[in-house]
């Protein structure tokens, strides 16, 4: 069966910037799940913020196996009912794949409990992303780094808790960055994928949008719901079980442990 | 020095609910602090709900190495300022002690980024926290395992980020917790400790003060303070250094003297 | 495609204890084997101590995709040699499922690091299986804890490095374990899960099967094999990619940060 | 009380290699002894694989805090009996410190379980360790990066399990690397640090040995010692206790005064 992906655009830089627009003439939510969508094994949509509820309602989150994320200018017009919405959903079993500029979502840091920043600069440099574990799912079919020509830079300290580290950068300016990390959140699978700046046009990379058909192929839920991750109820004790007798009984026991 | 810590008390229970009064008639924060200043190396001092900003002004939590926190019935009612101040500190520095029923603290949540939901069950049994790791600090001069007579029963799953496990209980009823989990956020280092119902006398007990002494010790700051966890600065790259010639350089191709 | 397993057995109390070969008429082993083959998406085969390599030859190893790993009373009989093998391909990304007494297994002592020791009492006690992340892959469809009425008591502190816990135990006797445990180690991934005392038919239980099934599907490789990880290559710098312009280059970038 | 580090150093490379002789004439051990011995808090003393028992007796280990690790050439002449001595002293409290192509020592790939492996280049480039967690106390004192003017080169991916990352470097020639990570192995602690080339005076950087005297504080126990770190005690349950009945009792079905 197919994994289900909503890929959630902020949409704002597209019709205000030129450039941007001319690089994603139908938005960057609508390349990316694009690229989801040739894998025959993944079928996205998208949702944006201008859309009722930012397109992410209850049903839309209930028929979402995976969702990712892109923000940048308008991350505090994210509605924070939506916000809470989308992490228990997450703490249910959704993936999460936050990319670039996401790092100062919402979701991203209620998730991760930290501040997220980081140090940045935008002159176009050359991005090298390193594979530090090349056999994991989401590096399949990688070369052992991937190298954008132009791109934002990102430096550390990344203010994330620390996690599974999948890439790494090396930036020509002279920084690195933690470019790839995974972590759990309940039932939740959550990546966050460094590049993607909107200037540039990083998204119509072809290895860029292998991590992110891995990433949803990793991300998707092989467990079962976790129906009500905030539910705290009052419990009675278990009920007590009729064993067998032990048949291996004997001198150590002398009529067992004597529980209560 | 002296370790400066900050013993924040929700201080309603004992105001309303006589069993709670007569186990802490000061009130269990001052117990709890009474705990710590046995220790000639900690000072403690409390705050509490209906203080002024609950009595944690920037003032008071930036002369605080470590903070416990104890809440229950009016976790709505902290403040989200100053759950935001105290998040800021932690991830300068700053260690946070979380107690019992804090579990569902903003503070906690906010940190965690889970559910930190579990099971409960209050009809006074037995629970007996095993040590998993003997050599941890917060261990330190305790038995195999503590043994409570009367407490509230606490049961997985426990909606939290797996981190390190330094107590596991047991509960008469049938229940396992992780009641002793440490993580990092940001510089700062948190502890949560499970025991510590309000209606009985845990703070009083020996072993259980032994421990929340040790925590402070291993809460506490010793590196140092990340003055501005949430700055995202805009950097120029870094300046070039004039290098010293490689003494070994054989050219750049001749790859060195080789290595293994 | 279906995933690949061999599952390994010491195969020596089936044939020196009467008890255990009453539960097990044709060895521990075949009993997990049948299991697994109970689900279409598994083929598994077995593997014992007395065959030559142990079962595990290069041949064997390179088709399996995940080894399951019983040992008792034989682990020092386990070939060195055999044990670098099979840790190899773990790093290389097959999955390994330790069971039980294969905690003191040189295999596991070897990917852990640590000591793997813990406390243990043999009276064929209840023990409770509480799992931890009811939306973890490796407990699906199951209740929200497993009763076995007859088992061997295995209590903390247990030696390993940290993890994520799927499942802790609660005994009768007073003890608790954490019984479920996943680590990753180079692509690998690790599971040890600890019912399976030789002289109870733990293996014949329909809520362990499931276990076991489910955590053969959770620990095959879903990444590309790492071929060579133990490989220190020596290797010249990455090639000089020639760049495209910034096309949004302006004022502050001055031509790039000037790297070489 | 005085931090009690063995510094323990190969010392083949000294005598050899006239550029290693002429930036070490003591011996890099010594170099390093004496950088921690600047530190008031902190007393070393080294120790030499040519040594009887490599210098590390029980003698010694019984009185080490924390020990330091360099190799390279003559890992393998390392006893295994001293290195599963090494082990159970990290296990049972004692630091451990691993520097530079100390990577595939034995007690490193012992206490690890994977291959450590990395890739490499020795052309004298220039290192540039970021700190990724400026509150963490092993970068307590340092500027947000320290350079390196010339140094060997190691590459991503690095063969370890994922762990607290302190530095990354980067590398003029393109290569990144996690170059200061810790973990716990039972009571110990462990760090990992990269920089220390034989044929560069890097162990004479005033930044490096402010980084090394902060890992020893770092790694220095402050828990009790875990005396028997292998021992598998067949135990008894825990006694009866003699239980107050719980003042608050209401009947096992009431369920107490209610929760939340």
């Amino acid at each position: 069966m197919s994994i289900r992906v909503t890929v959630w655009g902020e949409n704002v830089h597209e019709h205000k910037n030129a450039t941007v627009k001319s690089i994603y003439p139908t938005g960057m939510h609508t390349c990316i799940a694009d690229a989801l969508n040739h894998d025959a094994g993944i079928t996205a949509r998208t949702a944006t913020l201008d859309q009722p509820e930012h397109g992410l309602t209850e049903a839309v989150l209930a028929e979402t196996d995976v969702l990712t994320w892109w923000g940048h200018v308008a991350h505090g017009k994210v509605e924070d009912a939506i916000v809470e919405r989308v992490q228990t959903r997450v703490l249910q079993g959704m993936g999460l794949i936050v990319l670039h500029s996401g790092h100062f979502a919402k979701i991203f840091k209620r998730l991760m409990g930290t501040s997220c920043a980081l140090k940045w600069r935008e002159v176009g440099e050359r991005e090298r992303l390193w594979v530090c574990n090349p056999g994991h799912p989401i590096a399949k079919g990688l070369p052992e780094n991937i190298v954008l020509n132009n791109e934002e830079m990102y430096g550390e300290p990344f203010g994330i808790p620390d996690g599974e580290t999948v890439f790494i950068s090396w930036f020509e300016g002279g920084e690195v960055f933690r470019s790839g990390v995974t972590w759990t959140r309940g039932a939740g699978k959550v990546f966050y994928f460094r590049p993607g700046h909107e200037t540039y046009p990083t998204y119509h990379n072809a290895e860029i949008q292998q991590v992110l058909r891995n990433a949803v192929h990793w991300a998707a839920p092989t467990g079962a719901l976790w129906a009500k991750p905030h539910g705290a109820p009052n419990i009675k004790h278990p009920p007590e079980v009729i064993r067998t007798p032990d048949p291996n009984a004997k001198g150590d026991t002398a009529g067992g442990p004597g529980h209560k």
